[in-house]
């Protein structure tokens, strides 16, 4: 590389700050996770841990010291001082001038920043609305990669619309997931979501709503809905890391139940208060 | 955001360079494109800017004055005084604390470099191997986007194996592209490709060879192929802007024709010269 030009002003190759360089920005080739704390504590770390373990495995990024990643998410985390806090962080490749193929002596690039949540006690008490997009993602989507451009493209959207997230359909025309966020349809006695294997983030959270469903009482169902399934549900709900259960009382501008969240999200969030007290 | 943490020091918040909060980082939120010179002249220059802008407008990054870019890529190609370059460049949606959905008020960010491109006269003479991979991209690759985690994980596993170009097969069996290049066979006097509906990226360096084979006497049929026409075709050959037409000398360890470049990809790589000169 012979010239750098950032914005509208050259760079000396040798003054060009190795942020430029990462292979984050060049490719998306790195992964990140987000974890919250519930009133001072962190929630599920070493689900998150592992996780980020296998995303850093699935795109072959060798050599990360997650010891030193916990010590430096504990030491940001106290630092910080939120009670509730979200902590997002990623590992990327490396810096390098741009080639696809990687070396394998770049050294990981390593950022995390801890923001305070917002309350969302409102958006819970009415729930939210949900638009659906076509799942054009990519097809490994178990990794909690960087390549995160269809998802915004459509939170985006759906975030216009007054929709509070946006759920993917894929091209069979079944529900994977939200951009952000695991789907989950109460239809009967039954909490209904799409299997891991349909291309959707392994979500921790699903993983938690899940328990919760079965602690309120209801069987659980891993099998992709279609949009007409979910309109036809008694009850609708995403879940996140960020906002746990909450419900979606419109889909695609189809009104669910009474439009108001459903008794089962309701006892389902308040389990899920009990996993993280 | 309260706390940022870049490697493993702490950066008060108002210290933050823009490029940590960059989308293009967060969500590879951005596109680019790579033009390249031949004998110190830019090769096909409006027919990149053409296609920036429509990638511009595939993720809706508004405001882009489109002038300004040509003026940088221009002065930044005469600043490097390189006769045979390499010019990338990408705008980002912008710098912001991280959030999937993005606000209007957002000021892209560019950036730029000019490499030299090495001679790969021997690269062409000999031809390259290749190796094929499912295409589990997005489904806009149409939008030369910074999502192209697929590409270089697919591309650095070709490098492994001694290939010079991995290739992607959807999942109806049919090829679609290279990691980074267009893909032709000729088939008697056929010079066959995916048409642009396969979810390929409208390539220039694919136009500009189709005109090359229609020129050496070849009927053009774009048309998806499988691997197994691949291998039986008389020759194969990949185009992409740094390095124009490249004979395929091996598809999948299997060797093409007599295993040496064949006479109509030599005679479009000469025809693809007259463009450049």
């Amino acid at each position: 590389m012979q010239i750098v030009m950032i914005q509208d002003k050259f760079v000396p190759i040798e003054e060009v700050e190795p942020v430029y360089l990462d292979r984050g920005m060049f490719f998306g080739d790195g992964v990140y996770e987000v974890m919250r704390s519930y009133d001072g504590k962190l929630f599920a770390f070493e689900e998150h841990m592992e996780r980020f373990a296998q995303s850093l495995a699935g795109i072959q990024i060798a050599g990360v010291d997650l010891d030193q990643v916990r010590a430096r998410i504990h030491r940001a985390f106290e630092a910080a001082g939120i009670a509730n806090a979200a902590v997002y962080f990623h590992i990327t490749r490396g810096s390098a001038p741009r080639e696809r193929v990687w070396s394998d002596d770049l050294v990981p690039n390593f950022f995390l920043s801890v923001s305070e949540l917002k309350d969302n006690t409102e958006m819970k008490a009415r729930g939210i609305a949900v638009s659906t997009y076509p799942d054009c993602r990519w097809k490994r989507c178990d990794i909690k990669s960087l390549n995160l451009l269809p998802n915004v493209m459509a939170c985006t959207d759906a975030a216009k619309k007054g929709c509070g997230e946006a759920v993917f359909v894929d091209e069979a025309g079944l529900i994977t997931e939200g951009a952000g966020s695991a789907f989950f349809a109460i239809r009967g006695r039954t909490l209904q979501t799409a299997p891991l294997s349909a291309n959707i983030l392994p979500s921790i959270t699903r993983k938690f709503t899940i328990e919760a469903g079965r602690r309120v009482g209801l069987k659980i169902v891993e099998k992709s809905l279609t949009p007409d399934q979910a309109v036809a549900s008694d009850e609708l709900c995403v879940a996140s890391t960020s906002k746990d259960v909450l419900a979606v009382v419109k889909f695609d501008d189809k009104v669910i139940g009474d439009g108001k969240p459903g008794d089962y999200t309701k006892r389902m969030a308040e389990e899920f208060r009990s996993f993280v007290a």
